[in-house]
């Protein structure tokens, strides 16, 4: 199973290892981080900089693509040599996926008319100008595009397909090897149960962050 | 708030960037992610590279350190010069703080004698080796020292640090920030929930890889 994750400057890292740490435990995972140009990528915090091992024209083709976000996703979607890339991934994939406003990028390809799907909860509405329908869901299937909600919903996502492709048992395998049994502190993660006042701090964070 | 994260070779991913998703989105948060030596640092899958930023001798001090696990942690438990960064940091830390088997090497650094810690639930009876007493708890809080169960329980630690150190509405706004409203496909993240075959797929796939 051959797995392609996209890197670009100013990216979540979460958004990437989230679903990178569930996927890549299948047993015949070959995962390959590729960006623009191989090398280092800065992430949106500036803290962090993940290697991208390959460049785009080493990556011909993937079973898996996922397409993190971040601040970082308006400039890919103008970017047309990594939109080219993604469109011609997406043909041969038997996933397509996204995670937070990846889905953005997806929508940029040209990937998402017609269909149903979810980004980060800020940005859902980002998703009709490229003909698609929002949806406040966590993960939303439409054939072979998956995408998912904000940054850490790329777990659950990772999760999901490994459900698909290799079945429960070994998906609960999984899970239970990443020992992912949440306890969040809050019942806040999303905006129709989180505090008014705690949805608008975040929304004007988001508002500086993807201005 | 300075934050140091140690990263070391055949280390879990999501062991340090769950956590550090979270942390690194405090205002005044400084993050370095700090090696043996500066430089590209291969987890566990081999698939991803991590770019530690500074060396040991970079970063004499930190408010809050960050162990992550990983079958890397056998060879840091024996390194004494990673062992003693880690006491020397942790004299003057507001939390010294592990995910996943980052506890065993908390342990070998000798900063668990009669403690409560937790680790990998794979791995918790190897914590009696070094004077601590194992719990099956998510998140194990004792005076400055916080210790995590198994990879993903790292975002719920971050989060409740959070909560400690800027309250409980910044708290629930980077829990809303990352959407984290987990939604696991299946409820076995814990080895009391999984059935019994699931359980003994991961314990033999860990056995092997902690050999």
């Amino acid at each position: 199973m051959k797995i392609a994750i996209l890197l670009y400057e100013d990216m979540t890292a979460l958004d990437a290892i989230g679903p990178y740490e569930v996927l890549s435990r299948l047993p015949d995972a070959e995962v390959k981080f590729v960006a623009e140009r191989a090398g280092l990528v800065k992430t949106d915090t500036g803290f962090l900089r993940l290697s991208a091992e390959y460049s785009l024209s080493e990556v011909p083709e993937a079973d898996v693509l996922l397409v993190p976000g971040g601040p970082g996703d308006a400039a890919v979607r103008r970017n047309e040599e990594i939109l080219g890339w993604v469109r011609g991934i997406h043909e041969g994939t038997r996933f397509t996926t996204s995670v937070c406003t990846g889905s953005l990028i997806l929508g940029a390809a040209g990937l998402l008319r017609g269909l149903r799907a979810t980004s980060h909860w800020t940005q859902l509405e980002v998703l009709r100008g490229f003909g698609a329908e929002p949806t406040g869901e966590r993960v939303v299937v439409q054939g072979k595009i998956v995408t998912a909600a904000g940054v850490s919903s790329g777990i659950d996502m990772g999760l999901r397909l490994l459900q698909t492709i290799v079945g429960d048992d070994f998906a609960q395998a999984i899970q239970l090897g990443i020992e992912y049994d949440p306890e969040p502190p809050f019942d806040c993660g999303s905006p129709r149960k989180a505090k008014d006042h705690v949805v608008q701090m975040v929304r004007a964070a988001m508002d500086g962050a993807y201005a």
